[in-house]
C-alpha cells in the first residue's frame, strides 16, 4: 500500500466524504497539495501507532481552536472528532479548556464553531 | 471546599511541585493572579467531569506546542503529562503531529522541549 | 455579592446588552462556560481596583487588534469603550498604533472594524 | 518627489488601482492612516533598492500566508504578485511552502485565497 | 522640525536611553532601518495627540503581552511605562488582563517581564 | 532516488552540515521525524521546480520573521540564504520588509538574528 492510499484510507475513516471534498476543491489551483495533504498528514502521522484517534482529534482541536486562524478546519476536525468516537462533551471540555491557554475569545470562537457542526451533525 | 482548595488539589495531583513554585513565583509581583491561576484553570476547568486528565494534557501539550509561545509552560505540561499517566510516545506523538497544523518548527521546538524534560524526570 | 453577580453587574457596565447575548448563545452548547465567561474575566479581572475601565477597554483593544484572531470581540470592545467613555478618537489611535507593533494588516483590519461599530452606534 | 508621492507611484506600480481603493476607504475613519500606509510601506519600503518586487512580493504573500490572520490583504498582494511579473506557478509554490512552516491548514487556506484571486483575474 | 528629530524626542521622553541603544544595535546590519524605527512609530504615530502617552503605554504592554513573541520590547516597553507616569500596579493589571484574551502563559510570561525591569529600576 | 535520498541532498546543498545536526539531535528523541522533515520539505517541496531556491529562501526568511516564534529556524535559514546564493542586502531587505505586515518587533528581532549569522559566517 502506498503511504497516499494509506493517507486516504485513514482519511476517509476519519473525515468520511470531507477528504474526497478536499482533493477536489484542490485540483484547478495546486493538485499535487492535495497528494502532499493525503500522504503527509495522514498517510504518515495519523496513521502511526501510539496514539489512538481519539486522543489525535482532541490534539487537533485544541491545536486550531488555540491558534484561532483556521476556522474551516476546525469544523472539519469537530466532525472527525465525532466520527472517531469522541462525544460532544469532551470536544466542547477539550474547547472549553483553551480559554486557560489561548484565551476566551479563542474558546469562544470554538464553541460556536461547534454548535454549528453539532447542529449540522 | 473552595475553588481555591480544589485547584490546588488538583495541581499537585497534575503537576507535584511546580505549582507551589509558580505560586511562590508570583509573589512579590502579582499575589493575587496565583489565586486566578489556581482556581480558574485548576480549580474551574481541570476539575470538571467530561474529559479525563490524559486527554487534557494530550489537549494542552498541542496548543502550546502549536502556539510556540509559551516555552516554560510547555516543558510544565510535558511534565504534567507523565505525572498523569501518559507515555513518552503518546507526548511525542502529540507534538509531531502539530507539524502538520502549526509546521515543523513548532514541532521541532516541541520535541526538543520534551528531550529536557524526559532528560530530567 | 457572588463573583457572578459582580461579573453579571460589571459585564453590564460595559457592554450593555452584549452581554445577554452572550450567555445566551452559549445555553445549547456549553452553559457552564458562560458562568465562567461572566464570573472569571468580569467579576474577577475588570472589577479589580488599580486600573479604570478606559484603560482596560485600550488595553483589550489593543490586544484583539493585534492578535487579529478574534474579529466579533473586538468589535464588542470597541462598543465596550464607547460606553465607558473613550472618545472614537482614542479608539482609533490605539488601533492605528497596533500597525507599529502587529503590522498594517493587523491595524487595517480593526479600523475596518471600527468604522463598522462607529456606523452602528 | 515626496515619501507620499514616492509611495503613491509605487503602489500603483504594484497594486494598480487597488491602492486608491484603499485611502478611500480609510478617509472616514482613520484618514491620517491611509497617509502612513503610501508613505512608510510603499514611499519608503518597497521603494528601496536591493530587492526586486517580485522577490518582495513572494516575501509579502509568504508572510501573510504564514500569518494567516490578513485574508483580505494577502488577494491583494497575490494580485500584486501578478502585477509585478510573478507566475500563478510561483504563487502557488510559496504558498504551498508555507505548509512547512505554518501548517497545512495556513497553505490550504493560502491556495483557496490564490484561486479566487485568479479567477478573478 | 524633521519627523526624525521628532521622533528622536519622543523617544527619549518615552524610552529615556534605551532608544539611543536600539540605535546603535543596528548600526552594522540595518542602519537605515534605525532611521524608519524613530520615524514611523515615535515620529508619526507616539507623536499624534488623542491619545495621551499613558494610554500609548498600556496599549503597547497588553499587545506586546498578547502577542508572546517580542519579549525584549516588552520589557522596554514595561520601563517606558513607568517613565511616562504609569504605576506598577497599572502596568501589572494590565499584564494579568491578557490572561483573559491570550491565556495564562502570556500573562505569566508578561508578569515575569516586569518582575524583572521593576527590580532594575 | 527515494524521497529521502533527495531531500538530503537537497538540504546539505540548501544547508551544509546543519541537516545533519538536525537529524542527529532527533535521534534520541524522535527519529522517525527526522525522516518526516527530509522527507517532505526538502524531498518533496524543496526540490519542486517553479520557483527557485533564492526566492524559496526570501519566502522562508519572510515567514519565520514575521512568525516571532521559531528563532533556531530563522538562523539557520537566514545562513541557508547565503549558502544558495542570496546577498546579505537581500536578506535583511526581506527582514525589514517585515515591519510593514507584522510589526517591528518582528523586523527587529530579525535583524538581530541576521547580525548573528553574518557575524559567523
Amino acid at each position: 500500500m502506498t503511504r497516499y492510499e494509506r493517507g486516504m484510507k485513514k482519511l476517509e475513516e476519519i473525515d468520511g466524504q470531507a477528504g474526497q471534498a478536499v482533493v477536489d476543491g484542490l485540483r484547478d489551483i495546486a493538485p499535487d497539495f492535495a497528494h502532499y495533504l493525503i500522504e503527509f498528514p495522514f498517510g504518515d502521522i495519523y496513521s502511526r501507532p501510539g496514539l489512538d484517534l481519539e486522543s489525535r482529534e482532541i490534539a487537533t482541536i485544541a491545536a486550531l481552536t488555540a491558534m484561532g486562524t483556521a476556522a474551516p478546519q476546525l469544523k472539519v476536525h469537530i466532525a472527525a472528532g465525532l466520527n472517531v468516537g469522541l462525544t460532544r462533551e469532551q470536544i466542547t471540555e477539550t474547547i472549553m479548556q483553551m480559554a486557560v491557554y489561548a484565551g476566551f475569545p479563542a474558546a469562544l470562537n470554538g464553541l460556536f464553531a461547534a454548535r454549528e457542526v453539532f447542529a449540522a451533525h
